[in-house]
């Protein structure tokens, strides 16, 4: 945790007050904060800046002169499209991805997706990992995150306007040209299924807008394969 | 697992027998082969190729015709060195690097590596890790792993050894230059403990040869950052 965030909410005269159990723990086992100590801070959708520890114990952590006065990172201008992943897989691929900047993420279904996916509790607490992830990066401005749950409504009806005028690539192991370098501006990537998209999703994405772009020879794990374009896109 | 990995031993006569149970129950519950269809296999440091499935049982797997005919995915001639991640984070750390084709991976003491974790058994298990990340990859050449397990020493006496004639650099948040782009060419990164390198040692190993690089104002978790930066520098 790189920065304690806040609700607006919890912010009154300069002073707030924690009691959640897993950021309490965390500030008193790992960062070891004590009386008198700065902390990190940031208003969620708002400035950073920091605070001292005005008191702690393990029932709730009072903070006092509260200075909010720096912009957050920017964000990267990418709408990821993943296609969902095993839910032990989830979290980790979204805290990763909101870590590393990704303004808008979206979730969706592909044949080779097990439909029990849709169902796992992991997929009630995306806002928690979105946290995570903002905590991690330093980071305090929420993206926006969706789920599709049907895979060709969304790409016939909704990511041709999510593409609009923006390059847009799909990852694809048997593609011709490679996934571009350092592209640094608005772009769409799309992220298929342990095991990969299946030719009619292929076709049906180039269809809509999506150029495949290969990756190399090597088949990386989708969360290996996020964080590993997302840093050659945006060099 | 992308590719069965044999040994050369294991393999007479186009035929070979696979007992072990991580790699059975994958081949049953995941891939559900059957009598009759191909496997993708590869010879440990050797060419890949495939295999027909004689039997399978929950005892043993028995291949025939195997056709070992060609080369595995070229690796990056990449040197990483990172210092000792938390054990939970090891298995995963190893298994991206080794996928993403890492030739050489040292694993090193920093100020910052609490001296337990050199004692985690899962430093035992690291010719397992990677052996899935070769699997998942669909790679044979077994990479060189090495650990060091005093800072001073390793970046004095053995990095500008390794280093050589080539670019090194050391993920700093606090560096003037940024991460190059699509370098692609022979060179060393060295990657921090979480909290970062202390000023000692970013300085050492300034001095021994290896140049700062920021990746941006986002702080990224070290398995992230592993996998970002690959994708940045080998595009």
């Amino acid at each position: 945790m790189n920065l304690l965030l806040l609700d607006p909410a919890q912010i009154q005269d300069q002073c707030a007050r924690i009691t959640d159990a897993r950021r309490l723990g965390h500030i008193r086992e790992h960062l070891k904060l004590n009386t008198g100590d700065t902390i990190k801070i940031g208003q969620k959708n708002g400035l950073k800046g920091t605070a001292l520890v005005k008191s702690i114990t393990d029932q709730q952590l009072l903070l006092n002169q509260i200075v909010l006065d720096q912009a957050p990172p920017p964000k990267l201008p990418l709408t990821l499209i993943v296609a969902l992943p095993r839910p032990k897989v989830l979290r980790r691929l979204i805290m990763d991805a909101i870590t590393l900047g990704v303004e808008q993420l979206i979730l969706m279904h592909s044949y080779r997706v097990e439909k029990s996916y849709w169902q796992t509790p992991f997929l009630q607490q995306l806002d928690s990992y979105i946290e995570l992830g903002l905590e991690q990066a330093g980071d305090t401005i929420w993206p926006q995150v969706q789920c599709f749950k049907r895979f060709r409504p969304f790409v016939e009806d909704i990511l041709p306007g999510l593409i609009a005028e923006q390059p847009a690539f799909v990852a694809h192991p048997y593609a011709d040209q490679p996934m571009p370098v350092a592209i640094n501006q608005p772009c769409v990537l799309v992220i298929g299924p342990e095991g990969g998209f299946i030719p009619f999703e292929i076709d049906l994405l180039q269809h809509n807008g999506c150029q495949p772009a290969s990756l190399g020879p090597r088949i990386l794990r989708t969360e290996t394969a996020v964080s590993s374009i997302i840093g050659r896109l945006f060099g």
